[in-house]
């Protein structure tokens, strides 16, 4: 059992109010870095700052770490394009940090990307991969990816208020400097997530292809960016079983996610850490509801009969971190 | 509890008889990307072979790997130089594969690498770091860098006879070509690197002397290549508690060991894995007698009460290895 997660930036995260990755725009490009850092370690090592939201909810990767440190499971930490240095260690996918999708060819390294990735999911001795991503902006690179490949999913948002109209702005930008209309690039993932997509998108999509076609077991775990992922595999022709692991917050935000996961004929799981009543209810209150692999880590700790234990390890791990991430959770807005 | 992996090669190993570390020379690049491999998943990945000495012996990594799968502890294998893909994750602190010491600077990244490493050990957050290293032809490089340093110890061989004398001329020829006499680079561990080593050395010295000044313990876990890292590191002014934990294999082999230690105010810690009359017995016969952190792990079965544990998790990890591996250990010579 291998936990893989996949770390990118795209400069997209840079337009304004796009992405709650990151206490300010500033900050956004070092989120996968310390989320990456964060679920090796349990600490921030290389990373200046540990990712909040601009409210102060702390990043879902804490809870990823707090499911590893009572489950166990290994992980692997793949570079899709990170822009700052992290002491997590890293395999190399020959991936660089994304441009903004409203420039013509935002991730020229998407095609070499998922055929290095494919290989590594080939080669992975792993039975079973859960796959999860950390990229701010990713959820609009999705949408865009969405729209190239001519699905008409929706896609979900780690702020409270997702800024839907905005997102749907910089896609018919990012399609049109790329000269595609929708559904133009059916079936050809790698030229979907070349002239609109993050770096991140192809290597999950390469990773999960290269399991399936390998005998593994693909878990995906997270939202909509992991659904964008799916739809990428099976454009790529992966048959095989595939699941979508989220949390209760992803699913209970996008109630379209359910439809749209059978028409992938993806199977969703859906677990619900509880965290209502609890000091971590600002990831229940719509922040930060899923990434770095949160729904599946979820779903590890309820297969395992530890999820009733994650919020008490979550805060455990909240302790150990930058106490300005702890003060986000405990004192409230 | 992490053991960290220090990968890396030196054109050094390509000199004829020189190492035992891979079948044949051309082989030999392969070695630490397969070992990390190996040490990860516990098979090789990406790697086209399984490392074997030119006799058949199998790498130390697969008992270093075994005591993994016994004890759990993380794992951090830091790019050292590699000269070949691996699909081990690794951090990257600047270091290039080493030319052959008996050209003029054979490691122009070791200054650069020494320093990021040590900014490395001084953020880890473990209170323990275990660092064993692997790279071919080490303990030749190892001996050059005792001189440069001028130290007189003595290094041992992954051969069953150690070509000392080939070794001695090579350092001299290393020694010439820098313009160094014994002892130039005493109290210059980046100089003496830099000039006559590999690129391993540095980046061992440069962990322990940041782990050290943080407050971790270190073990050094290894043989005489790991002698030659603590002298570094108390060239480098570190002090501080320094263990060496080595094979019973490579002390019977060097039996100025604990004096040299002693010289050098590191503990010392032998463990005998208990291999001579099983078909791990080549091993005890003089080959690959330490190397992939093989003694630092064994220190942490005998400490977790599982050392006679090991030799069956051994005979386990290689029966998933390349068969020509595990030929070479139950069919003798």
């Amino acid at each position: 059992m291998r936990v893989v997660l996949v770390a990118g930036t795209t400069a997209t995260a840079k337009i304004p109010e796009i992405s709650a990755a990151g206490a300010d725009p500033t900050l956004v490009g070092h989120t996968p870095s310390a989320d990456a850092e964060i679920i090796e370690y349990g600490d921030t090592v290389r990373s200046p700052v540990t990712p909040v939201s601009p409210t102060g909810c702390p990043t879902p990767a804490a809870i990823t770490r707090a499911v590893r440190e009572l489950t166990g499971f290994d992980v692997l930490t793949v570079d899709a394009g990170l822009a700052k240095p992290t002491a997590a260690p890293t395999i190399d996918v020959g991936a660089r940090p994304g441009r903004d999708i409203r420039e013509p060819e935002p991730v020229p390294t998407a095609p070499g990307a998922f055929e290095a990735a494919r290989r590594m999911g080939l080669a992975l001795p792993e039975d079973e991969l859960v796959i999860g991503e950390t990229v701010p902006g990713g959820t609009t690179t999705a949408l865009a990816v969405f729209r190239a490949l001519g699905e008409t999913f929706p896609v979900s948002s780690s702020l409270p208020s997702n800024p839907t109209s905005l997102k749907e702005d910089v896609v018919a930008e990012a399609l049109e400097s790329a000269g595609l209309s929708p559904g133009d690039a059916a079936h050809k993932p790698k030229l979907a997530t070349r002239y609109v997509g993050d770096p991140v998108l192809p290597v999950v999509a390469g990773l999960t292809v290269g399991a399936l076609e390998s005998g593994s077991d693909v878990t995906l775990g997270g939202g909509t960016q992991l659904l964008a992922a799916s739809a990428l595999a099976r454009h790529a022709g992966a048959a095989g079983d595939l699941t979508l692991a989220t949390t209760s917050y992803l699913a209970d935000d996008v109630p379209e996610l359910e439809s749209a996961a059978a028409e992938l004929d993806v199977d969703l799981v859906v677990t619900d850490p509880g965290f209502e009543t609890t000091p971590l209810d600002r990831y229940a209150a719509g922040e930060a509801k899923e990434g770095a692999g949160m729904g599946g880590a979820l779903m590890l700790a309820d297969r395992m009969g530890v999820v009733d234990d994650v919020e008490a390890a979550t805060l455990d791990v909240l302790s150990r971190l930058d106490p300005q991430a702890v003060d986000g959770v405990e004192d409230g807005p």
